[in-house]
């Protein structure tokens, strides 16, 4: 049984640690599998959107944890979402719903799950870990909590398709500054020329890096299926300076 | 067999590579789980609290390697030391001493269970991978090393607890910038209105950051059973400057 | 089954869980070791120096999974080596060669063994960690390319001996700013006394850091089997500025 964690919690701590104690305490036949920990601070949207990666490789059965909560002490409810025979556990606040877009959910209201003693700022051990050994263990998520239908949903803008041109935003960075967009295949980018547009420089669209020569800008498909824009072995967010994100790319037919 | 590893050693080497090969070598079965190796470089007391709080939760046989040393290669003695049927290999300076405050204590002197050659910078790999390897695959560690009862401790400073006051200080900070003091509930957090005072700043006591405002400060009873302070979805140690830690905090009847 | 990723993928997005989700789709009992994620992006050289310290350790059949891919999407070839009874997937730029110095080697080019959709920029999760699966499902080298015998390499540079004198080069710093050199054992550092002068400096050969003072210069037969040089306690990298990597270190008959 294969239980992932990803977090916004670092590496400084013993954290990570204690959560993984709580679930093999539990489930000592778990196979625990680290997806992150280094989520921007508070940024459920990146956490969001890299739970979404990850887990989309996993096999069924695979349960994920993820904690990116800044409202833990708060009423934000503790959720579990089934998915496509997978379980994704975590807060109430959008973060499991782009990797489990469509799924039934259960919120994590019967104590007997949890920790013994469960702290006010630190649910990822206390609640998620416990109720997920509790899973791994053999326990239904029908058993942990009640069924519920309105839990906080994350959508991903959708980019604005006119006539013969199609405006998106750049939605994050990645490790190496290459810039991933809204835009998907299905708005045609495999059919024609198109010119791209990001602040004024315009961008080819081509296959990958390796089409243009060092230092150049691109713009490829990437390999979660969005538009990305990059600058070979360079770093396009960087070069873009501060605000990054949510930057504007129109695409008209050239 | 769990075999657990937190060390200062970063991630940017193969250094917890090498260990981990050695253990599974010498143990294939062994589950072997990152704790962090993100402690700051020879941090002994954030290495020995990040075992402490990560080691609480994990299951009795477990094997802890713990290595924050900057005495390698010195006369410090490698050492096992068993607490509550667990046992903590690692450097003898006190790195171990706050998750196993009592225990039975061997110093790791016996050359059969150690890497065929010993290098004088990396006991890791050499001495303490390898006798956790010996360990998970079923020697004792009476069999690894001589009995010792002189291993340095680590103490936690206590409190002062005057006549309506208590004067504690800050031990650390956590990757979300939250201010973890040494005061614990004993001191009757739970039963009476305090004033918290932090340099000259009044912090309320509350039950969790949920219970003010963004930006304010607050003091609740943190995860690990000791009273934090902290700026909601801020940064508390960044607001004080670099020395954080040691500043003084003391706790009047309101 | 052991699998063991080393990338430059860092840990903020999703990618790494993505591949150990592919891994394990296909080898449900694969045991996924992290060796290190940090390698500086793109610098190839430090991969696989971190590479053949990790692995060097590890049982055999052993799969280690390399990417450190600034030609992904370019003609270079996906291949696996065969060294002492391991196997080593990565790109065709010389990553995996300190590691696997003589191997057998084969171009992995049958798409029966990749992902349905191979992406051009994510051959990580798309080709290695799906061929990483069915070889840990069991399949042969040989069905899942064709032999290859003209594979790219990395060579150290070997340092120069004189008549009473070595010249070597720094050839990278670890995490604690120490510096390695391309100068082994071999040369005679047990047998004489030397004097070794890096840019000015004069270094004394100790056993190790304890056998000088806070703060002083050491040099020392390092725990991979090359010179290293350090400050006690300080770091010898920020020490010399930026361009630590490549400087000249000289060592004299004393």
């Amino acid at each position: 049984m294969f239980v992932t964690l990803l977090t916004d919690f670092g590496t400084l701590d013993g954290f990570i640690g204690a959560m993984k104690g709580v679930i093999l305490s539990l489930a000592p036949d778990a196979c625990i599998i680290d997806l992150t920990h280094d989520v921007p601070p508070w940024d459920v949207w990146s956490g969001a959107w890299a739970l979404r990666e990850a887990a989309a490789t996993f096999p069924v059965k695979t349960i994920h944890i993820a904690v990116v909560d800044p409202g833990v002490g708060t009423q934000r409810r503790p959720i579990v979402l089934q998915h496509q025979e997978r379980l994704f556990l975590g807060p109430d606040n959008g973060l499991l719903t782009l990797a489990a877009p469509t799924a039934a959910g259960w919120h994590l209201d019967r104590p007997q799950f949890h920790r013994q003693e469960v702290s006010r700022t630190f649910h990822g051990r206390d609640i998620f870990a416990a109720v997920a050994g509790h899973l791994a263990a053999g326990i239904s998520p029908g058993e942990c909590g009640s069924p519920i239908d309105d839990w906080a949903v994350l959508d991903l803008p959708a980019p604005v398709i006119g006539d013969g041109d199609v405006t998106g935003v750049v939605l994050r960075s990645d490790r190496f500054g290459n810039l991933i967009t809204n835009i998907t295949a299905s708005v045609g980018l495999a059919d024609r020329a198109w010119r791209i547009d990001l602040d004024g420089r315009s961008i080819p669209l081509r296959s990958t890096f390796g089409d243009v020569g060092d230092g150049e800008w691109v713009a490829y498909l990437g390999s979660s299926g969005y538009l990305e824009l990059a600058i070979r072995e360079g770093n396009a967010a960087a070069a873009l300076g501060d605000a990054a994100r949510k930057r504007r790319v129109t695409l008209c037919k050239a």
